[in-house]
C-alpha cells in the first residue's frame, strides 16, 4: 500500500528536510517517529528538498506499508502528539501504487516574505528590510521570469540535476500590511534558485539593478552574475499541486 | 523632559517585563540598550508586568531625561538595531511632565489565542486546545465577569494590591479560522489575572463547570475555587490606552 502524507514545518532548527548525517533534518525526525509507532521500516520520499531554515507551509511525501492503515486519523494524533512542535502532520491517505509525491507533482508553490519593520514575534518567519524598495519595478523584472526556461543564473553550481529548465507559471510582489510577500509558482525549481531570484530582484527594487540588467543575468546563465541569496528564513514552501489525487 | 517608549515584544525567552535580580527581563534588557545609547541612567516604569512568557504587542512605559532628544526616529531605529529581535520599538515621544504610563492609563486589553490544531509557525503564540470547546458557554460566562468587580476569585494569591476591584469592559470569545480569540479589557488588571479567567473559561468550555459554578467561583472571592491558570504563551498584552496622549 502507498500512502501521502500531508505535513508542515517549521525549519529554524533543522538542516533542510533531506536526511544527511551528523544533522537533524525533518526527514529524519519524520522517519523516526513514524517508525516508533508504526513499528516498521520507513522510506520517506519527498516531493522536493528545501534547504537549512526553509519552512513548509505543505510538503508532501509518500511511504509504502505491507499492511494498510486501520485508521489514519488516529495516526496522525499519535504523530503529533510524538513529533515535536515544529513539525505538524495534517492528513495521510492511501494512494494509488504507482503514485510518486515527486514526479507526480505538476508544480510546486514558494512564497518568500518582506518585512519592512522590526516584528518580534515573526522574525523567524520573515526577513527585515526597511530600506525603501520599488515594488512596481521588482514585478516588472519578476515578470521577465516567464520569457526564459534555463535558469541556471539562479541554480546552485554542481548539481546533479540533467536539466535547469523551469517553466515559471506564477511570480508576483504583493504587499499585504507590513509584508511584501513574493510569490511563485514553477513545475520544478532548481536547487537555491527561490533564494537567488528574490535576492537579486531585491536589487533590482533597491535600485542597485536595472529591470534590463537582471534580464541578462537570465541570458549569461552564469550563477554568478545574479545577486545574492536571500536568508533562508523568510522562505516557505507553500503548496505542491498535483493533476491526479 | 519626560517622555513615553511604546514596544513590543515576544515573551517567551524573558522572565517577564519587571527588572529582578538573576533573571533576563524585557525591562533589564531595554534598560540596559537605552543606557548605552543615552549614556545617562534609565528608569522605565511601566504601565503594567506582563508575567515570564507573556507576549506585549503593545506595551507603554515613560521615563525622564535631563536633555531633550534631537531625533526621536533615529533614537528609535538605533534601539531596534541594537536590541535582540524579540523586543521592537515603535516610536519615542515628548509628553507633559506629570504624564504617568502606569496611573494615566485608563484600561488594558488583552488576547488570549487558542489554537484548535498543531500549528508548527505559532506554538510560541498560542494554546493549543484539540477537545470540543462550547464557545457559546464560554461567552455567556466571561458576560458574568460584568456583573461584578471585586476578582480576588482571579487573582494570585499574597500581592499588595490595595484592592481586587476591577471594571470589566470587553469579555469576548471569537473564532477566527483555526483560532479561538479572547478579547478582555479593564480598567485594571490583578496578577495572574487574565490567565486564571482563561483557564477557567476553558473549564466552563469544555463541559467540567457551568456557566453558575463560573459566577459561583467570583462570588466565592477564593483563588482555590477557580480552574487553573492558562498557560504564558497565549497570552498577549494587546494595548494600554490613555484618555490624554
Amino acid at each position: 500500500m502507498r500512502y501521502f502524507i500531508h505535513f508542515a514545518y517549521n525549519g529554524t532548527n533543522y538542516h533542510g528536510w533531506q536526511i544527511q548525517p551528523n544533522a537533524v533534518s525533518v526527514q529524519s525526525t519524520l522517519t523516526t517517529a513514524m517508525e516508533t509507532i508504526l513499528r516498521c521500516s520507513i522510506a520517506l520520499t519527498g516531493a522536493g528538498r528545501t534547504d537549512t531554515g526553509v519552512h513548509a507551509k505543505k510538503m508532501i511525501a509518500h511511504f509504502d506499508l505491507e499492511t494498510s492503515i486501520a485508521d489514519s486519523k488516529q495516526l496522525v494524533s499519535q504523530l503529533n502528539n510524538l513529533l515535536p512542535n515544529d513539525i505538524s502532520i495534517y492528513s495521510i491517505e492511501e494512494v494509488a501504487p504507482d503514485a510518486h509525491a515527486r514526479f507526480d507533482a505538476i508544480s510546486r508553490t514558494y512564497k518568500y516574505y518582506i518585512t519592512r519593520s522590526k516584528n518580534p514575534f515573526l522574525h523567524e518567519f520573515s526577513e527585515k528590510i526597511t530600506y525603501p524598495l520599488d515594488l512596481d519595478k521588482m514585478n516588472e523584472a519578476a515578470f521577465t521570469l516567464f520569457d526564459y526556461i534555463d535558469f541556471t543564473s539562479f541554480s546552485k553550481l554542481h548539481t546533479d540535476a540533467k536539466t535547469n529548465n523551469c517553466k515559471i507559471k506564477q511570480a508576483l510582489w504583493e504587499q499585504k500590511g507590513d509584508f511584501l510577500i513574493f510569490t511563485i509558482q514553477a513545475d520544478r525549481f532548481l536547487r537555491n534558485m527561490v533564494r537567488a531570484i528574490v535576492g537579486t530582484l531585491i536589487e533590482v527594487g533597491r535600485g542597485k539593478m536595472t529591470v534590463d540588467e537582471f534580464r541578462q543575468i537570465i541570458e549569461k546563465k552564469d550563477r554568478c552574475a545574479a545577486g545574492s541569496s536571500a536568508p533562508a528564513q523568510g522562505l516557505f514552501l507553500f503548496d505542491v499541486e498535483y493533476s491526479r489525487k
